[in-house]
């Protein structure tokens, strides 16, 4: 509950996709702080009983139910919902899955695994994984965005230049966020809450987890954006850097091998070091490794880096 | 100068390209520590009184020249050569420019560009970048590799598997580097010292600047590494991070394109705010921002994440 947001959005205003006809769960006015009751990204398919048996039966066509969506009085196209977001209330709950076909190195991994989680809600303490790793938390919204203005119903799944999707790791309390508007009213909603990731979410998902979400929502006229942008409140790495980082490389023309190459990489040196199921290191590095661009003008080779925290393990 | 050196590779030691043909300057023992007078990038063809008609005037047959090559004593193809990076002795001036075809955005910036830089090398005190900002300075050596199997003399522009001009900002004292080797003696050179980086290098150049860097050179037999790995040996961005980070990105399904929008976006962003020529941001944000692969799995969209860290004006 939140004692002074202007709105709740329960948990029953879900929408599957993005769809600009789409009725609105609420229409407010600029500067109004709403809390929104936030489903995980199985829409509570799994829970803490499940296996890898319900990632292979998990229904697609109900994953990520986002909440909402919002109408912001006055807002239209070429303005910039500003989207200040102000905290979470986690569940304790999460998972992270890989799931075949899905993942960056989905031809390395093409059976359904599981990882469960359970964690503090309110220490936000580090989650334990398996007997000896601990990764910190770090709550943010998944996916967060405004309606496309494009007529029709569009999937979930990849983000846009409207936002939707987009998994970054950065989008967590005291982050400012501002995001195309496309269409009347904007159209917002939240959801595919996060405990913690990785920039990059390798495996495919981060630890899913339903959590509720806190954001004022206000409007910046005719900002002309081309695409998302946000600000900071501080550092956006301290909860994984004290003890330092492992790090391997991809190096080549093309960043999406180089990503696969030191991704693959650093499972190679956790499952070997830490005497691991590589499919379990695998969805480890992606709730904290990150994903870098160390240089990309060295013509005709980049250097992707995948930077492991050597916190989780020390 | 170092007094627990056991060996000094003067200046004159050194290389342009890479050729496992060039004859070693110096034969040592695994363990060693070695301390070696590196060049900048433009080998001294650029100084505090150059202007951007010298840069229209560089000579590429003479850039980055790297000191070297070292024989370390029982290297062989296979081996890894663990590199621990102790120390920099830094210049004090440095210089960042934009060179006509080369960097990131070189379709947008398509005439030679210069800034010059002063900075303490006792404190590595911010080094001030026009009236209001400051780039935090974390010293590397932008090339740092052996020399390839294969025949013949290659490029110092691109990095390789055996490194080279890896252009790795983290690659700071401290960390320590594994190479593969993949011939006899491993051949190692390293040069184009930066006082500065942000990861991706965006304009194709750094604070570059002349250094002496101080390193051990060690063997870890059969260690069969696919790329370069490293360890750092404690948080990578602290001298950046205090005040937080205005972030740009770009969402599509090409990472080079979404590295583009996002880097493109921040040169509009700060040129705006600090009234800025683009170019001058341009070349302030290769020194100091960021690229991160926020998300690399929601298919068929990517998102590239640049990090601008507002410490430099703030």
């Amino acid at each position: 509950m939140c004692s002074n947001c202007d709105y709740t959005i329960h948990g029953r205003h879900f929408h599957y996709g993005w769809d600009n006809t789409f009725e609105p769960a609420q229409r407010v006015a600029p500067g109004s702080t709403v809390f929104f009751e936030c489903h995980d990204s199985s829409g509570g398919q799994l829970s803490a009983k499940s296996t890898a048996a319900d990632i292979a039966a998990l229904d697609f066509g109900k994953i990520n139910p986002v909440t909402g969506p919002i109408h912001v009085e006055g807002a239209e196209p070429g303005d910039a919902l500003k989207v200040t977001i102000e905290g979470f209330e986690p569940s304790g709950f999460g998972w992270t899955a890989n799931i075949p076909g899905f993942g960056l190195l989905a031809e390395d991994f093409k059976d359904p695994a599981l990882t469960l989680w359970s964690y503090d809600p309110a220490t936000l303490a580090p989650s334990a994984f398996g007997a000896h790793g601990r990764v910190p938390l770090k709550p943010f919204a998944g996916t967060i965005g405004v309606a496309p203005a494009e007529p029709g119903h569009h999937s979930v799944v990849p983000p846009r230049r409207v936002g939707g999707n987009l998994d970054i790791r950065d989008l967590s309390a005291g982050t400012v966020l501002y995001l195309p508007v496309e269409v009347a009213g904007a159209l917002f909603s939240v959801g595919d809450t996060h405990a913690a990731q990785g920039d990059g979410e390798v495996c495919g998902t981060a630890i899913e987890s339903p959590m509720n979400v806190t954001l004022k929502l206000d409007l910046v006229k005719d900002a002309r954006l081309r695409m998302p942008r946000f600000s900071t409140a501080g550092p956006v790495t301290r909860h994984l850097d004290a003890k330092g980082y492992e790090v391997t490389t991809g190096v080549g023309p093309d960043l999406m091998a180089g990503a696969r190459h030191a991704v693959a990489d650093m499972v190679e040196l956790l499952a070997g070091r830490y005497n691991l199921n590589p499919v379990d290191a695998y969805m480890l590095v992606s709730t904290c490794g990150d994903l870098r661009i160390s240089e990309i003008v060295d013509m005709p080779n980049w250097v992707v880096s995948f930077y492991f925290p050597r916190i989780v393990f020390e």
